[in-house]
């Protein structure tokens, strides 16, 4: 408490410097900054523990701005505070290949924790760095060693308050009781369209109070600094809720447009940023001014975190003398390294092993090495009987009081809130110390969208375990069998889609998504039973695709994946007994996996000089790049057991063959062209 | 009130009806049938309006089953009531084929509503009905002449409760004030994991009043059938609030396994299904029975309902000797068709017009043609500046109370809730009277992927104006950026994707747009400005594609969409001035609609004999369809001014030239075929 000038002398530089970046690009967001620099200046330097000499410190305090367009109040905190984020950053805001892009981005920019911008994100992200935060403590924690006690803070405005996504995860984080969890809402009553009361007009305290939340409410966000100290205060004393403040602000304080749309998107006008400045006491006619009492304050604060970093280390240390099997751990997970041999543990199966279903076979993997990858926390959203993602005797992650698991526990419950689940894995991805994995039906991956694209954009080790992968589900019909969600997820950049034909490709999936740091996975995985195929070993799957039938002199080439792969195997036979023609399969179970395999190896696999078609029972789009021609289902499928929807749509040796046959014909004469061959690299 | 064993004996057909059905398909949902019996017995019999003879009326009361799944319980009333759906077909429950699917679907079932299943749609489609319903009121009744007053009912289970499109489309509803809608909650606290307590312990009603809502307890939902009557006539009685009853209901109530997780997606085993039938009176070795006392209640409410569709009938009928222009307007509305000469009033262009961006271009259709549709109602979520989407004189759609808009306005403030708008559009359109349309990023169409796959599933003529279409939006940089969004949408089935180049290419896209009666469509439009094209007409637009730029003897045909159209114009003089070589340009605006036009037109556009580039800033996934190489970018994009961007990533005359001539070369000496000719015909 006991607010100076200088509060307020670093509060109207954070604004002017918002002001000037937006200006300089003339393009931006100054509006928030402004209104949100009093209640940041107060939390990162009165509450947040953190250095910026090392962003990547365990225990730091966790920032997450979900409003992300606001961003360039978080770049001028990170530049004041001293991370790796320069002035000329900051000139450089909202230019090509500059580390301020125009929405924050966590690979860019060191200090900035999740990528945020598409509204919503940040507020789950932020739920599941606080989860994995409980989490982690519970772990590694002991008497006399709290190596893990951060909060995670969090600002949010009504775009985010009025998302679904940030809905289904405040209800989450209320009944999970994350007491380490603080929210500022920015109740600026100003979105896009102008004044929310044109659209949002509940009572947003109330709603927060239902899932459960702590709430309050600063009413002057912009001068009562004591207030804003105040709710901060009582909200980390909060331990057993999450916490919600409602701080009131003007937007695009101190601008002749404050409290308007006016200043929500656009940079201010060189006439209002002249009369700012001027109103705050700078120099008119000078831009990106840091008073060097500014600088001294805040590198204070940046101090102290450095120290405190370095009481943690010597904690840490000693730690490691009394638990070395702990400390050991904490060290691997925090390389992105597995245990030492894990993979040892990997399910394999031989040709003739039971038949399963894919999503009993991902069961199996978890049941195989959820012991030895303690990494791993896994839950479904509510379709954990169906997903198969629970391994025996997981324990709940709840809390304590409800008697129903612990904060130990490795199994999240998400409820129907697949949205919210994807976010949520984002953030314990984020956090460094835990692989999140996450299960629902794959045409309900689709719900989870906006979170799923963010996995990706922001290097996520996050696994999709997405089941009923296809019009195989059968009965519940055409409202849950995907049907364009392959192609689209396969056009998503760093996703690596996996639909696994048997046990030993499903062990193959699960081994290099573990394994790839930095990028997600979306599992594909069947409702019904799949045989155990020659050929499919845990080497050939990792390659994404090999030859699961070779025959030499073949006409033609069968590619496909997961249920199908079996089907096209059945066919082989039926076109050397009914057509005399000679057929080879090829499984490409990953098609991110099987590009970065050399040209040999792909040309191996879909040679020159024989046709060849695909099989897959959803939307062709996309195999032509694997394929001459392709045989899928670009229509909606049908409600009936399984076997029935597989013989209306003809995925079955007679139809396969029926389409291989036409196929042959139809490129018999010409020289055929592998689709392997290409005429230029794409650019990835 | 007075309910006798005659209701009793009701509620339990239903009941047995569902055990049956689902016994028999071993597959399915009895439980929430059977708890929700009571409740539909008295809301279908003692509220609802409706003539199972005409399914299409006007003025029924709309019912929205959210909880989908719960289906059989739908069915066994549509049966009892009369409508088209025999015993028959209840025994034939999600059998192929059948119109009774495992979960309902609008065009399969003469008196389902909307399409359900997937969690929270209908619920948001209800929001839409009651919507729509305020609108048309508004629209076309008169004093003395209350052509439509319907109310919208729906049920939701505590599945719907957590999606976060059903808390965007309650915070809607109830800003909205929309008194026509009551939705009954089914508390009963399972769900497919189980004890609700695991994942979802908010106060719900509590949350509901937050959002603005009359709420309203019913403690005994078994049993206490005088109570739910009260409640839903006080719900009834409520006109300035959307009205919520929380029901507490045992889930497969009167099986062994009531109140369990046991009854939610399982059939009741043999020995429960006898017991069940013994506790209910009824013969435990019969199956599918209905006594005659039922069907005879049902069949008096249907005649009542028939009765009351008469005299609506007979005072539209008088409506029209003083309306005659709204009762001509109605019929046509009703009968799917635009005015007559609507299209005259469509914007066309000519090369050299000013150059726009695509986004403004839609602004001047609508703009143009919203007098003379007056079935458009638009919206945005919360980019209406950014998205263009209203006309100059528009008035919001808000309640009157309010003071910024009335219930006839046309225009729908949906906030940032881009899934909800997408479910709330699916509402509008099942209504029957009007022709949504909704705005938001490209990228964040995405959020909406869980409705914008029911558009096309459920036949709904709505329009998604997606604007911000690609890197071509700048600054905002990679979280904003689509790259995988078109390959998504142009794989889903019944999917409309137009990407216009120009002026007249928009005029075109809205033409089919508005004309396909079941088809939705997305329409991806540019931030940036755009030149008229010279080929580019409304002719050649409607076709989905068309030479844009023709060469004899050329050497390479260029491919490409909306904003990379005009680039590869100025290509074909780069390489013609750089490499001699010959390039013609066909413009592809929409590959469903392209793909419907003959062969022979296809082969004219895209000829054998001279190889192909696509060329489009997003994912190449699917230009392989229309191309023999692709340039796009299978990465994510970068934060910086346009240009920068395009020119970063090469979009550009020099950089698409450099790819056609690898590709000229790459080609050399083969005999190309065209990617139309393909060796069979896909299922569609
Ligand atoms: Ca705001
Ligand atoms: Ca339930």
């Amino acid at each position: 408490m006991g607010y100076t000038k200088d509060d307020e002398l670093a509060i109207n530089t954070i604004r002017l410097l918002a002001v000037d970046a937006t200006f300089k690009a003339n393009s931006g967001h100054p509006g928030a900054p402004m209104g949100l620099a009093p209640v940041a200046h107060i939390m990162f330097n009165k509450f947040m523990n953190f250095n910026p000499k090392n962003p990547d410190w365990l225990n730091r305090d966790r920032f997450v701005l979900s409003n992300g367009h606001a961003c360039m109040l978080h770049y001028a905190l990170l530049h004041l505070f001293g991370y790796k984020l320069s002035m000329d950053d900051l000139k450089a805001f909202r230019q090509i290949d500059s580390i301020t892009p125009g929405h924050p981005e966590a690979q860019d920019t060191p200090g900035i924790e999740v990528t945020t911008g598409p509204l919503g994100q940040g507020f789950s992200n932020a739920v599941g760095l606080a989860i994995a935060q409980a989490h982690t403590a519970a772990e590694f924690n002991k008497p006399g060693f709290e190596l893990v006690n951060n909060h995670t803070y969090c600002f949010f405005g009504d775009g985010c308050a009025m998302e679904g996504i940030a809905s289904e995860a405040a209800s989450t984080a209320g009944h999970l009781q994350l007491g380490n969890l603080i929210m500022v809402y920015d109740d600026n009553h100003i979105s896009i369209d102008g004044d929310t009361k044109v659209a949002f007009t509940e009572d947003v305290m109330k709603r927060f109070e239902a899932y459960g939340w702590h709430t309050q409410w600063v009413k002057d966000g912009d001068h009562d600094l004591e207030g804003i100290e105040k709710a901060l205060q009582i909200a980390k004393d909060v331990k057993d809720k999450p916490s919600m403040i409602k701080l009131t602000t003007t937007i695009g304080f101190g601008s002749l447009l404050q409290g308007t749309g006016g200043v929500h998107g656009n940079a201010l006008k060189a006439d209002d940023c002249k009369q700012i400045k001027k109103k705050f006491g700078f120099n008119p006619e000078e831009s990106f001014v840091v008073p060097q009492k500014v600088y001294d304050m805040y590198h204070a604060h940046a101090a102290d975190g450095a120290a405190n970093e370095q009481d943690c280390n010597k904690l840490f240390e000693e730690y490691g003398s009394q638990h070395k099997a702990e400390h050991a751990d904490l060290l691997r997970r925090l390389s992105g390294k597995l245990p030492d041999g894990w993979e040892q543990k990997l399910p394999t199966y031989k040709p003739g092993d039971k038949e399963q279903a894919s999503r009993k076979l991902s069961e199996a993997v978890l049941e195989a090495i959820h012991e030895t990858v303690p990494d791993l926390i896994g839950g479904s959203a509510d379709l954990t009987g169906s997903n198969n993602t629970r391994w025996k005797n997981a324990v709940d992650f709840q809390p304590p009081v409800l008697g129903i698991g612990d904060w130990g526990g490795r199994y999240i419950r998400y409820g129907v809130r697949e949205h919210a689940m994807a976010g949520i894995m984002n953030g314990i991805a984020a956090y460094g110390t835990l692989i999140p994995f996450g299960g629902t039906f794959l045409n309900f991956v689709s719900y989870a969208s906006g979170s799923v694209r963010l996995s990706s954009l922001s290097h996520c080790r996050v696994i999709y375990v997405a089941t009923h992968d296809s019009i195989g589900l059968g009965e519940d019909g055409p409202t849950h069998q995907p049907i364009e969600t392959l192609a689209h997820f396969r056009a998503l950049p760093n996703m690596m889609v996996w639909r696994p034909a048997d046990g030993n490709e499903c062990s193959a999936a699960y081994y290099v998504a573990l394994t790839s740091k930095s990028t997600p996975s979306i599992f594909a995985l069947t409702r019904q039973n799949l045989p155990q195929l020659e050929n499919s070993t845990l080497e050939n799957g990792i390659k994404g695709g090999y030859v699961s039938v070779e025959n030499e002199k073949a006409d033609i080439t069968l590619v496909s994946t997961g249920s199908e792969v079996c089907i096209c195997i059945e066919a082989v036979k039926y076109l050397k007994d009914n057509h005399n023609l000679t057929a080879r399969v090829v499984s490409i179970p990953c098609f991110e996996v099987f590009d970065a395999q050399s040209k040999e190896y792909r040309l191996k696999c879909l040679p020159d000089g024989i046709p060849s078609l695909s099989v897959e029972a959803m939307s062709t789009m996309g195999w032509e790049r694997y394929s001459n021609e392709q045989f899928g289902l670009n229509r909606f499928g049908a409600s009936g057991a399984y076997k029935d929807v597989y013989k209306k749509f003809e995925f079955t040796p007679e139809g396969i063959s029926k389409r291989a046959v036409a196929t042959v014909n139809f490129y018999k004469g010409t020289k055929v062209r592998s689709p392997v061959n290409r005429a230029f690299q794409q650019l990835i």
